[in-house]
């Protein structure tokens, strides 16, 4: 944690599948002995792939790079894609489609200290 | 910070300048009153600008979206792309100079508490 870290995403293994997921990747880019407040990840969800809906009683802070994804908050949903920022709050149920034709790409940061 | 935010970072008006420097504008995109442990900003530096040297006691976790940094960190210089993740520790001094042709784009989240 007192150490710079520089990292390309791409180089990172991605750690998959995700709970049986094989349409969906994650790469840790900054790991909670990296850092000491919060963990930045990467995700990738190819064409039709989903994270189905959790909760969790921690928030997410989210950048979408590529893509277009179908994000269900709570109650309502939203259409995403490139350069929108997202804040899920605390405990929230959501879940994640990527609904365009390639693959969609976000970053995913969430706190150490919740999780 | 119960509520779900959703916003492009072009829709975010720039804070322009930071402290006179008129290369560089930075967007909030998470602010504190949004999120409870750290927020989310976006900036934007020109062909030629640079963010000075300086040093604070909170960390940063960047991404670039954008272009080509020369990042100083400490005594050590990288050069960082489209795709790097970049940590960088509390208290070690470090400075941007955007090295490319074109505008250099890239997220730094810093922490709530520590500000």
């Amino acid at each position: 944690m007192d150490k710079p870290k520089i990292v390309h995403w791409k180089d990172v293994p991605p750690l998959h599948p995700i709970e049986g997921n094989f349409k969906v990747r994650m790469r840790i880019l900054i790991e909670e002995r990296d850092a000491p407040n919060y963990i930045m990840r990467i995700f990738e969800v190819d064409p039709g792939g989903e994270i189905p809906q959790h909760a969790h009683p921690w928030e997410h802070e989210i950048f979408v790079l590529q893509g277009t994804l179908r994000l269900k908050i709570g109650d309502k949903e939203y259409i995403v894609k490139e350069g929108h920022a997202i804040y899920i709050p605390p405990n929230v149920p959501h879940e994640y489609r990527n609904i365009g034709e390639g693959v969609a790409v976000f970053l995913c940061t969430i706190p150490k200290v919740k999780k």
